[in-house]
């Protein structure tokens, strides 16, 4: 299996030579395109959607019919993993996810275990494979996780949460439990990624949107850790290709250092982080993801494209830098800025 | 007027030598006390209580009956100013603060005018002097204001905002516009400011709530440009005293060095970031106020107060250490637990 016909964006995550700056934009499959809205629509909900392998190839597919963009990823949600692990993801109407039995008696949390990904997530590897097919080697596709803690963030709390009450006062009060969930997740997460590598993701991504809620200390022991154990248990490459991997933590820029030393090729920053700032103190260790703040796509399409100039200007010229968002699009983008942004990204960077 | 008889916060402010380490905590007066909640009402409403001199004087002092805390802070609202500039504060229950009249048409930003604080704020400058008389020159009292970014945000929003897309929109669309907002507001805070401090604070802190929403360059071309100029306006000394200032921006760790440069004595910052690292990269500059997590005070009483060491130790010996949360106590935070927290910080700083 060569490197798909537009390699650049695993060219840029290795830092080898491309001629522009590729991009992808986190949450590119989702509610801002109508035809998102009528396939979901068709499926019934949100995670019939997720558990259909057809149906997650569809929207997958669709922002690369639409825009220009140097990467696919997979359609999913990163509550999956939660979810095999028998805790009842359900989405309530207009109130995001939740879980039917959320984790917080130690007894439950020490009967917690990893599923096996090829059995229990069957649904996210087929839809890897179907996708992959469909892209028939076009641009790569990349496949994803929740971080550790993020998803023990869910899994304590029982849904989405303001402030992180309920698993800070377990990281606080009872370290141990929240270790063992941790422990779990990292083991779980390590599989899953590897069951998606070898169904055929070429790159994966680790999300952890939630990791930024913690102190200093707290991050580096209670999310930074599981990382650098997953990013430690990944398979390097598949069918010889090596298989890039990104760790995306959503309000980590004061750790930067810290993230890029956990053996990831390139690290996500959140729009908070000057990019140019960024690179002096990583140097040649990693590539960088981002970092367009998501709301300046609602501006004018002139102050679009000179926003997506300056956070290119920022980094510089060279290799290792993935355009993408600082978080993922909001659904109430106008598709038309994206286009904007597309072109913008590519000519701009070629210039450089 | 001398120095109050513990005057321990503004000598840590100052960086002049102190016996331990002075603590208050932001939002200290508030919904956690049984008291307070009695207060509110029988005020009536929360504007009530904050529009009442006698009452805002009451709760200001109650923590201070509790707790051994080093400081009073003035009990208002962030939104006093915008209110006084016509747009019309209301609280919906439980649903935070709204304005009848969002700023967002061309003619009313141009219209936009700084208010008279000792006309149309005279109820805040009423309790600050009433809360000097009541404290007897026990401890100081903090006087304070929302940021123009923060402000600003709310103003054009109508009311609290995820993800403040509407204020981000004039950002990347109509800088102008934004611009001429943050302008008025940066003259408004300083004289609100100023009246404060001729009415008695004694030190002051700007809230920047929402500034760490922004992209690095947007945050100095948008808050701290206009946090400067307030700094910049700012009575320093009253009866021969100097008047300490504070800057607190939540989430602008990654912009310490920036914020330590704007001319404030004192720079607060929130959980997520490391102190001993932010001592060593603000130098004698200024000194530093925070940072633990506000969500440790739900922990048991011996993990609190093994958390309240590890931010003492963290900073390290000498003076210029404030502590504090790194962001307002929650409305659910057992009264008990802060009792440990005060007498922790006063043993374990006093043993260092």
């Amino acid at each position: 299996m060569a490197r798909p016909k537009n390699d650049t964006f695993l060219r840029a995550l290795l830092r080898e030579p491309v001629e522009y700056t590729p991009l992808w934009l986190m949450r590119q499959a989702g509610r801002y395109l109508p035809e998102y809205c009528e396939t979901r629509k068709r499926a019934g909900s949100f995670l019939q959607l997720c558990k259909s392998p057809a149906l997650a190839c569809e929207v997958t597919l669709q922002p690369l019919a639409r825009y220009d963009l140097d990467a696919a990823i997979l359609f999913s949600d990163i509550l999956t993993v939660p979810d095999a692990m028998g805790l009842g993801l359900y989405f309530a109407e207009g109130e995001g996810p939740k879980f039917e039995r959320p984790l917080r008696e130690e007894w439950a949390i020490r009967d917690l275990e990893a599923p096996d990904p090829n059995v229990h997530l069957r649904y996210v590897m087929d839809a890897v494979a179907e996708i992959r097919r469909a892209l028939d080697n076009s641009v790569p596709l990349i496949g994803f996780s929740g971080s550790p803690f993020t998803l023990a963030c869910y899994m304590v709390e029982g849904g989405g949460s303001d402030d992180f009450r309920t698993v800070k006062t377990m990281l606080y009060s009872r370290p141990d439990l929240l270790h063992r969930i941790l422990k779990v997740n990292a083991e779980a997460v390590t599989s899953y990624l590897n069951a998606q590598i070898e169904s055929g993701a070429q790159a994966v991504q680790i999300f952890d949107t939630w990791g930024g809620a913690l102190s200093a200390a707290a991050y580096k022991e209670f999310s930074l850790q599981y990382m650098e154990q997953i990013v430690a248990g990944l398979k390097k490459t598949q069918d010889g290709e090596r298989v890039p991997c990104i760790v995306f933590t959503k309000g980590g820029g004061q750790w930067l250092e810290d993230i890029a030393a956990i053996g990831c090729d390139a690290v996500g920053l959140d729009w908070t982080t000057d990019l140019a700032a960024a690179r002096r103190r990583v140097g040649d260790k990693v590539a960088l993801q981002g970092n367009l703040d998501p709301f300046s796509l609602f501006a004018t399409p002139e102050a679009v494209a000179a926003e997506a100039r300056r956070v290119l200007d920022s980094y510089g010229e060279g290799s290792g830098h993935v355009f993408n968002l600082g978080h993922g699009i909001n659904q109430f983008t106008p598709p038309e800025n994206v286009a904007v942004l597309v072109d913008t990204v590519h000519k701009h960077s070629r210039k450089n």
